[in-house]
């Protein structure tokens, strides 16, 4: 068996050794005679594994005991309409700072919720450049370039931004910016994990497992109790914050072999050293990218502003897209996969997240090298 | 490894097949060289999985054209919200027909959207008996029973009570009921694909998979196309049957593998013959059990009515709880598991789900005749 370079942006690689445990214990799981997947999630063996996921995720981020841990489905796009169902009221604004797409869907959902409850979104701030099809984003917004509201129900912010390969607070030691006054909420689906970030600044935070963390089918949310005890109760049970949270996640039956294969992603990333060691290999393989990128200005462009290119997901162009396709086909070949950009605007991906090792990723840069050589 | 006999409500036992064929490729899926969960849910390689299940799930089924399948997450108990989400407009009301704690939860679920939107939820039928805490139920309602409104929105039904035991349609060749004019919409998720239904009687069906199918965090939903077509569009996208419909359930990320599971196991039950064979099966498991409870009717009870007793989920009671726990305890050291009754009823249930073998009901009707000779 040969495994390949997974550069995909999600669902993405996971963590070799956390697949090598789920493929031994697959039909029986620590001696049970059964699969995971086969247990009640009410029984014993099931609830160890998901209270073992919520202390290591407590564990890596240096959670605070003011927070819940919620294993919800549905992904950050459930999110992005859950969201304003529990945290909005008649009357009531919420702020919304766009730097992507992931950022105007989020709004774009959360304004059908508003207008059902009487309520508002804003858009606190946008990078978005151009119109129609061909708006892009190339950068955060700047905090002067932000107009908050200081009463809104929250701010939301997406960290990362996938498809654009824009990030918020890449530079070392950089802290989260604030946002104001409201309560912070956050979509952190493609970069939760990927050091350690302060969580107290936050009152809620999600993201979908299927980048950084696990499989897909789960989103991990990190909810300041005392925010989300604000909730509305006149909402169907399922979607309310609060009732999952007195539920231990177990209000339904949750993704139990999601929850299991996070917690060994999860014991590997304990295992590594935990986020400050992937923090530093993290930025290795970001860095070699766009060393590379840099060197080789003439033929590889990142249309990223520097102070905001991601470290999770470096996009490039080159001067042509027959040669795009060119370099996607031959990486292939290589055994590297996963490198198209988002059909929504093309060009190159690479995502390196936390499972990708800097082993691949010099792989690839000096595929990158080889190939400018041959065809520049 | 020894595999026990599961015996489980949900998540259930799978098919040895289905979980040998996961592990054996759990690290290089088809060659790709990664595992099916690292998968791009765009990627040809997962679009072949998703494809084939819908096609197995229409064969298997017998499914008309008219009918859209559809792969969303968050289990039947999300679909008690997102039916009347879509499906209810102001001034309308839904008929429920009431058998069970699922059937309660449904409407529960529908009257908190109703009072959101200025509709209304209607009991059309209920079994329930005794009151408060003590509430039970024993059978499904009778056609005169029932006061349906044949203007109603939809009127929806609960096909198996996992709980307590209760289901529609039993006796061989037994047609599911007609329940008026109004469109019939029906939570199956612990009796789905148990044998062929004819599917063109319902207007919706939906069934969390960790009953009979798959493992958790997958619901798979049946909708008639002029049905979900007629649904609400001020709702948000995520929620929208048409939208999921539009993009062939991959609006957002799907549980992509659960799906694959869930393909490992329909293509296990087509192997095995199709809905006939597996309903043979499921027939002989539920005749032994109720065989055995009738002979010994001194020592085992079945609360349920004869014409309503479920084959998918076999409850029982013995002369004290006291009987019961030793008999719950004495079947695990002989490696029969998940007999536990669910802890709102007590007792024992032994959920025979499609995966669980004839042979082992056998091996567990032999300890319940052992056991009851023993300490009767």
């Amino acid at each position: 068996m040969t495994r390949v370079m997974n550069f995909s942006a999600g669902p993405a690689a996971l963590p070799l050794q956390a697949l090598e445990r789920a493929r031994d214990e697959l039909l029986d799981f620590d001696g049970s005679g059964m699969s995971v997947m086969e247990q009640s999630h009410r029984g014993k063996a099931y609830e160890a594994v998901h209270n073992e996921a919520k202390a290591l995720l407590a564990e890596l981020t240096g959670l605070s005991s003011d927070y819940e841990i919620l294993f919800l489905q549905g992904g950050a796009s459930m999110q992005f309409a859950q969201l304003p169902m529990n945290m909005l009221n008649a009357g009531q604004s919420a702020d919304y700072v766009v730097n992507g797409v992931w950022g105007e869907k989020a709004i774009g959902e959360a304004k059908v919720v508003a207008s059902m409850y009487g309520a508002k979104t804003r858009v606190a701030g946008t990078t978005a450049e151009g119109e129609g099809k061909a708006v892009t984003y190339r950068r955060v917004p700047l905090e002067g370039e932000l107009s908050l509201d200081e009463a809104a129900a929250y701010v939301h912010v997406t960290s990362n931004e996938t498809i654009h390969g824009v990030q918020f607070a890449v530079a070392p030691d950089a802290p989260f910016p604030s946002f104001g006054g409201a309560p912070l909420v956050c979509d952190m689906s493609s970069d939760f994990l990927w050091r350690k970030v302060d969580l107290s600044g936050f009152a809620f935070v999600y993201a979908g497992a299927q980048k950084n963390i696990g499989p897909s089918g789960l989103c991990v949310c990190i909810a300041r109790k005392d925010f989300i005890a604000k909730g509305r109760k006149d909402i169907p049970k399922i979607f309310r914050y609060d009732v999952a949270a007195e539920n231990n996640s177990l209000f339904n039956t949750p993704p139990t072999f999601s929850i299991y294969l996070m917690r060994n992603v999860l014991l590997w990333a304990k295992e590594q050293g935990g986020l400050d060691t992937l923090e530093k290999s993290n930025r290795a393989k970001a860095n070699t990218l766009y060393g590379v990128i840099d060197e080789l200005a003439s033929f590889y462009s990142c249309p990223v502003d520097r102070a905001s290119r991601s470290v999770m997901n470096v996009v490039f162009r080159m001067p042509t897209e027959a040669l795009e396709d060119a370099f996607v086909a031959e990486a292939k070949k290589a055994g590297m996969s996963g490198l198209k950009g988002h059909r929504s605007v093309g060009g190159i991906r690479v995502s390196t997240y936390n499972a990708v090792s800097l082993a691949s990723v010099e792989t690839l840069a000096g595929f990158m090298r080889e190939f400018a050589k041959r065809r520049a």
